[in-house]
């Protein structure tokens, strides 16, 4: 039989890496023998800390795949975060919890759910097919559902996550809320960074309306650790406004502990964060009580606070 | 709560149309009271007999949604195929068996398989959400998988679709073959129709490579009684050709009761179906031995053939 080869996004993140083992464990039960788990890049540092913490090997690193492979999509259906050669491989099935941003010229299995995570949507499929969740799958998923939802306090958070959680906590035994904690943490490690990468590790280029922007979020379990590097973030900062004449730049330092962001922004725009959230900046920045999303709390009320401008 | 509107594609079938009925039914039993399950177009013959058969009422007709209503969009997700501003209204679900045609801005329940009929899977989300599939649901479900796949006997037909059969007809206390066969027969009727509206049917503009063409499918049970009609049908097909400039003109006519068709081929390239089935044909016409479908059975060989002139 040919190999299926299972993958998640380009610049993987924890749930992408454990949703590839755990669709690969699915399929080999399901009887698709050569099913592969793959990846499309490194691990950032919470991946290394799940992987070492279980001892799971990390999924194998891979470029692209030959014609005609057949593959399967795990938590990202767009070409664009996908392997380069996707229009030339025969995609045998695809589960997500994404926007649908795929064509194909064949039907083909298609599971998403506005959830969360996709190990929640996972969890299910294991449930409807029998197959066992054992003790390391049960760990993965666990992983993945605290790392997308930050420990179930992310808006994204559904009432379907927080059952998966629940019910995997138990078949894993872990204390989920102590070991999320740590493994949200080992993320936060900025130190192999320098400022440049930190300023691009997950900046996302989106225009409120007129207002050219770039919103970069970094999460911390100490937002005084980070603001200790404030003068030379700045300078950084300034370097790319200036570079790509932006109007605003935002850095979300977001306390996974405490489930709030500061934010540090520079920018000719500035003030519109202060009208956005009633917040006053002092030395550029300000406290955002409870805000830990940027695509539900910063994205929709930034657009429509620049749209009264 | 807001309505939510079910529906399938335009020109609906038996599928789309039990579908809508199907997937209210489901979505009322999960908790969406305001589930209304409507349809985009005109009932055809088979499905008026299967609903005057079962005693069920139509779907509602509707034109098009209003701005920012709720949809769920069965057998379809093709834009072109669902009502004409799907762009302003807000997809809660999706649940089909055809190729991925759609793409949103937001994460949505999507669930597709590539199996015979969209029933099929509707069958599976019963189950898995511990939905009673009552006699009535049943018949609805047995009846469009009895329609796509024509009794089993297309090479669309999957495992699943197989299995779906057997255990429906018992819910729906049925002799599947014998109703099944008198549900196609209903579909055949054309004594309503012009030559011009059975040569627009189901006609679909598929070219070979540069070999311009449309192929139209008619189902019956009788291909004597179709080529009764051959000289006032070559008539119409050869107008056809003449203003539609094209190379070649099939008409399948589909013995649905054993699994055949005739084709009658027009057109300066019509020598390419004796090419590509090694058929002879005579009086313009001849028997395609197993041949039912358009997808699977015809764009492919013909396409290959066309590829080697």
């Amino acid at each position: 039989m040919a190999k299926t080869y299972i993958f998640g996004h380009k610049s993987p993140d924890t749930d992408t890496i454990t949703s590839s083992l755990v669709m690969a464990n699915l399929e080999k039960a399901l009887g698709n023998a050569d099913a592969v788990a793959c990846r499309l890049g490194g691990l950032n540092k919470e991946t290394e800390y799940v992987l070492n913490y279980f001892d799971i090997e990390a999924p194998e690193l891979i470029d692209d795949v030959e014609d005609d492979a057949q593959v399967i999509l795990v938590d990202h259906n767009s070409p664009s975060e996908s392997v380069d050669n996707l229009e030339n491989a025969k995609i045998l099935k695809v589960v997500d919890h994404h926007k649908l941003a795929l064509e194909t010229s064949y039907p083909l299995f298609y599971r998403a759910e506005p959830v969360g995570c996709t190990e929640t949507v996972l969890f299910k499929l294991y449930k409807e097919n029998g197959v066992e969740v054992t003790k390391e799958i049960a760990s993965l998923m666990l992983s993945a559902i605290i790392s997308d939802t930050l420990l179930l306090k992310s808006p994204t958070t559904t009432e379907d996550d927080v059952e998966a959680v629940k019910e995997l906590a138990e078949i894993a035994e872990i204390d989920y809320e102590s070991y999320g904690l740590e493994m949200l943490k080992a993320g936060t490690d900025l130190s192999d960074f320098s400022i440049e990468e930190i300023l691009d590790l997950d900046a996302k280029q989106i225009d409120f309306g007129d207002v050219k922007s770039i919103v970069n979020q970094v999460n911390t379990a100490s937002i005084p650790d980070v603001l200790e590097m404030q003068e030379d973030l700045e300078d950084g900062i300034q370097k790319i406004i200036d570079d790509e004449d932006l109007d605003i730049f935002m850095l979300l330092i977001t306390d996974i502990v405490n489930s709030n962001s500061e934010v540090l922004v520079l920018g000719s725009q500035a003030s519109l964060v202060e009208v956005a959230y009633d917040v006053t900046l002092e030395d550029n920045h300000a406290l955002l009580e409870g805000v830990v999303s940027r695509k539900k709390q910063v994205v929709p009320i930034m657009t429509e606070t620049a749209s009264k401008l």
